[in-house]
């Protein structure tokens, strides 16, 4: 930050309703949150879509700016990530995210595919020192926004230390974004019992209950259901598993509760009971957007579907991450986790 | 089987409401299938609940016959199995799985905790050959048992042959309970693309690939959710943690829904609405016993809080197993695929 409005670098290219729902949502969010907006994309397809005059400068407080900055298109789904940002060293993400590396952004946010998005945010930004692995996780279920499952699909095959990073991260994001001054932590495991758990989760179990995060041990799948700690950890294979199951009950359970309710209820009720069961299970079509955790910048991903509300959310995300000083706290965290783990080893 | 009736053997002692309720099932399956019953307890729990008089061995048909025999307690709850197995040899769940091994039972039932009674199995009866780990799986959603999904906990820390013999107890599970002729297999992953997964995923699917099962490809919690494949195959981990979420969610929206419906339905109805759906997410608690699988012989595990109803229910899928076949069938089926394997070796 520099004093001045916060500054976001929007990827107007990413996403299956970009640029126009891209472009839409950014400016409102500008407007809205009184921001310094990075607009990247190709020029053809985004400067139809710019405001004709800049907001005036002098005004009190400033009124936004918006400055569009040139790129290629976003790296299509399913393209091989890696190859084609190499390929593609103007791609949308990559310059949105470059901006971040420049000074000249103070958040990122992007629409763009997962995998790609991801990547681009790593090799611009760079990892947070000492952690080798971008992660996401989310509060999974709406009824119990107090609890946030990561990680949700970037890292699989973790090993403990992994874990016990992504506890840290965790426990910064609900800190930050949660409201939660002291979270608890907890992995998740096929039994509450001490010594259950895979090979990896009985050694992170280990290292959680020396890292100085208030661990309180192991939980099923039901308790992470009824919100019993605030981070509960996870290999992204296994988070990635556990969400789809979720999203995925929530509409099988919406599907047989119009039936269940037919000639019950009026109709459009039980539709509207229905939607309001799918919602609470499919967070993501609601918030829309997650901050990726672990790379040395505020970086938020929307969801792919995301219409002009969902960026303009997102974005409030990414202002949220900013003004919460979300990076240099999970850098702190980082600090204080590893000085525990060492003065424990010390000690041992 | 011997020609006569099928012989069955019943653990009285193991589980929350044993002995009565144990031997109360058991009576009322022996009489409902025509079985020769073999008790196992402690004499002084089961004795004074057995029937006065032995039904007329004369009679045509055979009468069920029942026959006690004796035995120390079960392995008690939390109790370390293997320790505690190898200190009471005639444990409960011991002497029930032993009745297989001599030849005295065909199948054998019991409500003990999972740990104990699985080791006991395995202990006593032995695993089929070539396999290493043996392993429960489940029609994981009422609404659809077309889907079986496979370990649910015993094998954590699975490596790839694992999964393909997963995969071929899943399919001979489907094909003898399940009514399903050629069932389709699936792994457990987290994206559906190929390449998705982590190791020992992506190993699993190049060998299901070659295995002459009905491999379909990946799948993620959405389509499990959906009834996409009739066999999923994931590590025991995996599966646990997605067993216990659904189960965990059920619940969640069941409370929810009771909350939604107020004022809506009347009370009575929105409970029966909520308790269906707990039902339907919760089947373990509707079927009660699992067969164990990759064991030398039919074992019915049945859940500890299992009622006589319950104990009635898992003797008839004892009985199923007896009747179709299943071990038989499993070992063929095992045969087949390791047949597959090794000439697609061959040829590669």
């Amino acid at each position: 930050m520099n004093g001045g409005p916060i500054r976001i670098a929007v990827d107007c290219m990413g996403g299956d309703r970009a640029p126009g729902e891209i472009v839409a949502g950014a400016l409102a969010a500008a407007r809205a949150h009184g921001l310094s907006l990075l607009l990247v994309g190709v020029p053809e397809a985004v400067t139809p879509l710019l405001p004709h005059e800049q907001p005036g400068a002098g005004a009190d407080p400033p009124s936004p700016t918006v400055e569009f900055v040139p790129s290629d298109r976003a790296v299509p789904e399913g393209a091989p990530p890696l190859a084609t940002l190499r390929a593609m060293p103007n791609a949308s993400m990559s310059v949105t995210m470059r901006l971040i590396r420049q000074g000249r952004a103070d958040a990122a946010v992007s629409a763009g595919s997962t995998g790609p998005t991801l990547l681009a945010a790593i090799r611009e930004i760079g990892m947070l020192e000492g952690i080798r692995r971008a992660c996401v996780g989310r509060q999974i279920l709406e009824i119990h926004p107090e609890t946030f499952l990561i990680d949700l699909g970037p890292t699989i095959d973790c090993e403990a230390h992994h874990l016990v990073e992504f506890a840290v991260m965790g426990t910064t994001y609900m800190r930050v974004f949660g409201g939660v001054a002291e979270p608890t932590v907890a992995l998740l495991s096929n039994g509450r019992e001490p010594g259950k758990g895979n090979k990896v989760v009985k050694q992170a179990a280990d290292l959680l209950g020396r890292s100085g995060l208030r661990f309180v041990g192991l939980v099923e799948g039901h308790h992470l259901m009824a919100g019993e700690a605030n981070v509960v950890v996870c290999d992204g294979f296994v988070g990635n598993a556990v969400l789809k199951t979720v999203e995925g009950l929530g509409r099988e359970a919406a599907a047989w509760l119009r039936r269940e309710l037919e000639g019950i209820v009026p109709a459009a009720r039980a539709d509207e009971i229905a939607r309001r069961l799918i919602a609470w299970t499919n967070p993501i079509d609601l918030r829309g957007s997650l901050p990726l955790l672990g790379v040395r910048g505020h970086v938020v991903m929307a969801h792919g579907a995301s219409d002009r509300t969902a960026i303009h959310a997102a974005i409030g995300q990414a202002v949220e991450a900013v003004r919460g000083g979300f990076v240099e706290r999970l850098r702190a965290a980082l600090g204080d986790m590893r000085e525990h783990l060492g003065r424990a080893k010390m000690h041992s």
